[in-house]
């Protein structure tokens, strides 16, 4: 009996140990081909993320299109990427400003700043269409969307999907922040125009004003326009 | 009895009236003082707000020193705003991975992103010096302090207080944030230069990742600057 029971003891031991060694060999494959999998995935991860970086980076040699009719100011046309710097600042100041205004605390800041950022990155695909270009309005969008799916894909995980959703919330204006960076849009255009003026005295930009009638529905918007149109050059 | 309780009930509702007219009237007083206070006020924060991001604009047209001693790439040499707008973008991506990971949520992903924008503006005012001009770490310091400082001033407020906080943050690399983004600052400098490199074949410019050596200490960093060098063209 004793040794009955020892073996089956040892037999049930053994069986166990068996049982608990391939639960462990299992747990250690699991876990090292878990580790190759989760290894795996952030090789891939970091090679999304540094194609998304280099796409977006196209940005830096994209002139902005409406500048470069103007024959004296070729030399020093900004890039989208420039405009992309300057309305993210933009955006990281008024919302700021609102924050020191406690009654009118409504805007998110961190969605402003990273909205703007992105607001122009399918362009890193499709380049800077404007109204000159011969190509209308939705298929202009049509390209954009596309183009914007496309970053989005290369990118993948949660980030891509954080990104094309801001970038699809400006370009719907359906949300505060999406028509308030629409609004920065136009004033960093407008104090990029007032500034070429004033570089470049014979260069009229009225054009880019007209463009903008009555699109500023905000305070700050609204005390920003006057305050650029004040610093244009008078003729 | 009546009449004078009348009395003093009308001397008291005049005594009232005239008081509580009196009252208002000093409301009104201070209150359109106080409106042509508030009006003035918003009328100069707008000026100053326009008057900082006209300087902030600037770096649209400042070179990045480093590269221009490359001939060949001269006429492709990326602005301060330029690489700034890139650093930003690999800072919210950046934080939106870490959020995938939620062992690893310790980011303020606004902070990353908003300290990658506002990094190098004191380079509006003192420009991109680099090691090889001639000007010491610690003067080039000094410099960049004081142009921070009258940044600040311009700008006013809790935005400029804001801002200046953000950038000492970075220059003292007194943060998690401020040490990412130092990470970033060398990860997006060594994206365009291998980008730089695969564009004209005859650039070599090792000596950008040869300065960064021992520099990526995050687990993403190391990664990032791993892909990089795999994709630094064959010599």
């Amino acid at each position: 009996m004793r040794s009955t029971r020892t073996s089956r003891f040892s037999s049930e031991r053994c069986h166990n140990t068996t049982k608990s060694s391939s639960v462990s060999e299992n747990a250690k494959m699991t876990s090292k081909s878990q580790r190759v999998d989760g290894e795996e995935e952030r090789t891939s991860q970091t090679k999304n993320t540094i194609d998304f970086l280099s796409i977006c980076g196209k940005l830096k040699q994209t002139k902005r299109t409406g500048w470069t009719k103007y024959k004296e100011i070729t030399s020093r046309v900004e890039s989208v990427a420039d405009h992309s710097f300057r309305i993210a600042l933009m955006a990281f100041v008024f919302g700021l400003q609102q924050e020191e205004d406690k009654e009118e605390k409504v805007l998110d800041v961190q969605k402003l700043v990273t909205m703007a950022l992105v607001h122009d990155i399918a362009e890193s695909i499709v380049g800077d269409i404007t109204p000159h270009c011969g190509i209308s309005k939705e298929e202009k969008n049509t390209l954009e969307v596309e183009a914007m799916e496309k970053l989005k894909e290369t990118l993948g995980d949660v980030a891509g999907e954080t990104i094309e959703t801001l970038w699809l919330e400006y370009e719907n204006g359906s949300s505060r922040e999406a028509r308030v960076v629409k609004e920065l849009d136009k004033l960093e255009m407008l104090l990029q125009a007032s500034e070429y003026e004033n570089e470049y005295k014979d260069v009229d930009l009225t054009e880019f004003y007209s463009s903008c009638d009555g699109s500023f529905k905000t305070e700050s918007g609204k005390r920003w326009v006057e305050e650029i149109l004040r610093r244009r050059p008078v003729r």
